[in-house]
């Protein structure tokens, strides 16, 4: 082992990983700790009031607690000391977001203010928003807002402001007591780092993806959120305190008190945060243009560096330098993976797939006649609408729950097809594609569908700790050349994170299947056409521009 | 008990029952016996191949053996004794229908073709005939025959000639040995009565409703089956022998072989057969014009009698006296009613609706966004189309199998509104709505949903057993006025079979679940029309005429 090592803090929706990776690329130790309330969907921890539907929160004690823990244990594991970590690497969903006072504290442990729902983090997935996101988008749209081109032409509902606007108008005294409104990941950079409101580092992924803010312009126009709510622009102009850096800068280094508790030296250099997906990028070593990396998960995330800038409808966000220095960096997704399978699941009344996997891959592309539209969660690349909802049509008598397993992964597969088309008929290459995440490892016969619908061969990256891993690169970089000995961003990534020869997973398409889900992708497209959004505004956006 | 007995014999799709009812209308027994082979729809006993999709078939000996303990098994029951019984009825599902030699030997159990499928007796449900029954519309069509107006303009997939031609262009074998093509019904009468094939009694109910014949203008003509295929006219013109009779007509008396099977004297006189859902009209003693009678089992017919005829766009068969003499009876049904239950009961994996229904009937009209098209066995009335198939929309993540049935119950009613809407439209009154079948005692959530639905009370007759009551009138009948003491149907009906006072369980409709549904059924009838089939021949009626 090298004694200069990494640490990568990898928040996911249920659990985060901490990671130790040393300069040559060794994955010293992974720890996973389970958020202590997990998502916060039904109740708030000591109440037995129903939250509203579609509300999903988190509590930010469990970030701190689990972080804390999943560090120690992975330190104490490979005997790595504190000496040893070099620098700490963020990564976070997003947009988890939350309300605090000027000190950081967040407004859900303000006594006076912790049974409001509100005042808790919104998780990512969280959509209480869909009334705001629409106006936010009617009201960008008739102003021509240049900014909506380098988002596909609308604001999702996931995003940053909307869950701001969310709390203004449903809870004004949250948004009242909010001092300071803040990424999730930022929130937990911040109290690494300790420090005043003024100095808390904002990642400048993190608002380039999800709260409209680029290197050139900064934020949408006062005006245009004024027009949306005064409260909104007040927002803007004075509750976003902090200084705004890239994945890799260092945001300062640990505090005494968080060094004690996470057993850490004061000192050590932590990155801004970047988003989870984004940081599967460094974190598989796909430094270079042209590769989609897929990170497939609860949700998935499709990332996308390339040295053309394109206005593509329907993307959800293109952001200069927002994965990797130097190129543009796409960013789309799918608003439900591993939690369509999951509630299939569920619904179906089964522990596993294992019985289901088998009868499913037997069938014929096509499911039998099962079709599937996989919204459960609504659609986020290309629609950009939250509030569109899944379908199963072609349903027979003679159809059971390996049909819709099946028609469910090909919704997916087909999704992701569609996304690819939109990237290349925009003019943006793509040539390769790498699946990581927690998905392609447990479940092979997923890929297999993707790579047949693709038509494309998908390499599996043979480490399951893709954004993990990539926290860990930005961790190295926040340490500077002279701790880490890296140049740069694609030196490190390079060295930490590419699979060795050989160890790559490679899923081939078959071409017989492929043929068959050529013609089956235009019904798919047909059916998307009809049981899609209706109204202009949120309606796909090739048939809309 | 009144000494004067008439036995009814109640066949479905899974068992016979055997009831015995005296000319005051009391029950005196009951015994139901499954078949042993039940629906065929795997493999054919004793066989591991496996039968093509779509295919349901039936064996001959199954329909004899059950009928027979059943009969033995109630008369045993009640100490009723042969002499005492007066008559025999008989209802079937239809069109079940086999081929047999002259003799009238089923062509299964002729060994050189036992091997075949299309040899077996197929039922109703069977459809296997799809490309055949395509053809047959379009050639109807195109030759304007005056037939078609009869039966809403559309021959069903499930008919008796679409599944002749099946045999004649799948099984030529089989076509070519096939003397006597028939109704099971019939042919079970068949064997009751015995005696040679020019004499068998063809049920004109059966004919009316499922072999486009009329008693003014009888079979379509040879020329348009000869368009069709040569060897259907031949088939008409020399493989139908026998003597069409109405329900309630003796058939002919008891021959010794089969009262010895069944322990019944012989020579007692057996009604011509009834359709299953039809023989519910004088099963709930509903000799009125005016009255819905909704028979809900594994499928549902719903039968209608006015003194009004029209041409109802989609409604799948008016017979003059088809039902009860001197009214024009109307026929319409939905495809999967119980079985579409059972379907998603396998589906989500549970033994019984218990635990859901609770659930279910506390979630607000519209099951939360879910909404359904329970056509997982096609759409009868009115689109009339085997093809089309089932759908689940709006699903979200928090959905769970609750919302599923619940928007399953929901389109059931849905289909039955848009019927009712269909009638009344077409100038044919509806002011009373009497539900029986097996489905309204298991299920009492159903018909809330349908009176909310339909905005209108519903009777659920305290029979369970309206088929069979109605075969047992028609035993009665078949009996003469000598013997029964009835003059008319109407009369035997009113007697046997009426609901006493206050035995009626009434469900009444909720006014706010009303106002909600109004406004979902267009939602449902726009989801249809999205979904439906989109070539011109099977498009709903309603836009196509």
């Amino acid at each position: 082992m090298s004694a200069v090592v990494s640490l990568g803090l990898d928040f996911g929706t249920e659990s985060v990983r901490a990671i130790l990776v040393d300069r040559d690329g060794q994955q010293l130790a992974i720890a996973a700790v389970d958020f202590a309330h997990g998502q916060i969907t039904d109740t708030l921890p000591g109440s037995s009031d129903p939250l509203p539907a579609h509300f999903a929160l988190q509590a930010p004690d469990d970030w701190l607690d689990a972080a804390a823990e999943a560090t120690r244990s992975a330190m104490s594991q490979s005997g790595v000391r504190a000496d040893q970590i070099v620098g700490v690497g963020v990564d976070f969903t997003s947009c988890t977001m939350l309300p605090t006072t000027i000190d950081g504290t967040p407004l859900c442990q303000v006594e006076s203010l912790a049974s409001v729902p509100l005042a808790w983090p919104k998780l990512w997935k969280h959509h209480g928003a869909i009334q705001q996101t629409e106006r936010m988008n009617r009201i960008a749209n008739h102003r021509n807002e240049s900014f909506l081109a380098r988002y596909g032409g609308t604001i999702g509902l996931e995003w940053f402001f909307p869950k701001v606007l969310e709390t203004i108008e449903n809870a004004p005294q949250v948004a009242d007591a909010a001092e300071v409104w803040l990424e999730a990941g930022d929130w937990f950079v911040w109290q690494l780092v300790g420090g005043p409101a003024n100095e808390l580092t904002r990642s400048s992924c993190q608002a380039g993806y999800k709260a409209m803010w680029s290197a050139s312009e900064g934020y949408p126009s006062l005006d245009y959120f004024a027009a949306v709510h005064p409260l909104l622009a007040e927002v803007v102009a004075n509750r976003l305190p902090g200084v705004m850096r890239s994945p890799g800068e260092s945001a300062g280094g640990v505090c005494d008190a968080m060094a004690k508790r996470f057993g850490l030296q004061t000192g050590t250099p932590v990155s801004a945060a970047i988003i989870d997906a984004h940081s599967a990028v460094p974190g598989v070593g796909a430094a270079d243009p042209g590769t989609l990396v897929m990170v497939l998960g609860t949700s998935s995330c499709h990332m996308l560096n390339a040295t053309e800038f394109a206005n593509v409808p329907g993307v959800a966000g293109v952001v200069d330098g927002g994965i990797l220095p130097g190129m543009f960096g796409y960013e789309t997704g799918q608003a439900a993976v591993g939690d369509a399978f999951a509630w299939l699941l569920k619904l179906v009344n089964l522990e596993s797939f294992e019985s289901l996997s088998e009868a499913a891959m037997k069938l014929p592309p096509g499911a039998d006649g099962v079709a599937c539209l996989d919204w459960m969660n609504g659609c986020r690349t290309p629609l950009m609408d939250g509030g569109v909802r899944g379908a199963l049509t072609g349903l027979g008598l003679h159809h059971g729950p390996e049909h819709l397993y099946l028609a469910l992964m090909e919704a997916s597969a087909f999704g992701l097809r569609w996304i690819v088309e939109l990237l290349r008929d925009g003019g943006v290459p793509i040539d390769r594609f790498v699946a990581t995440g927690g998905l392609p490892h447990h479940n092979r016969a997923f890929v297999e569908v993707y790579a047949d619908v693709l038509g494309a061969e998908i390499e599996i990256h043979p480490s399951t700790q893709g954004p993990a891993v990539g926290a860990a690169v930005l961790g190295m970089l926040a340490a500077g050349p002279d701790a880490s000995g890296f140049r740069d961003v694609t030196e490190a990534a390079s060295a930490m994170a590419s699979a060795k020869s050989g160890q790559s997973d490679k899923v081939y398409p078959r071409s017989d299947r492929c043929a068959a889900y050529h013609q089956l992708y235009s019904g798919y497209r047909e059916l998307a056409r009809k049981l899609g959004p209706s109204n202009g505004n949120s309606a796909p956006r090739e048939t809309a521009n």
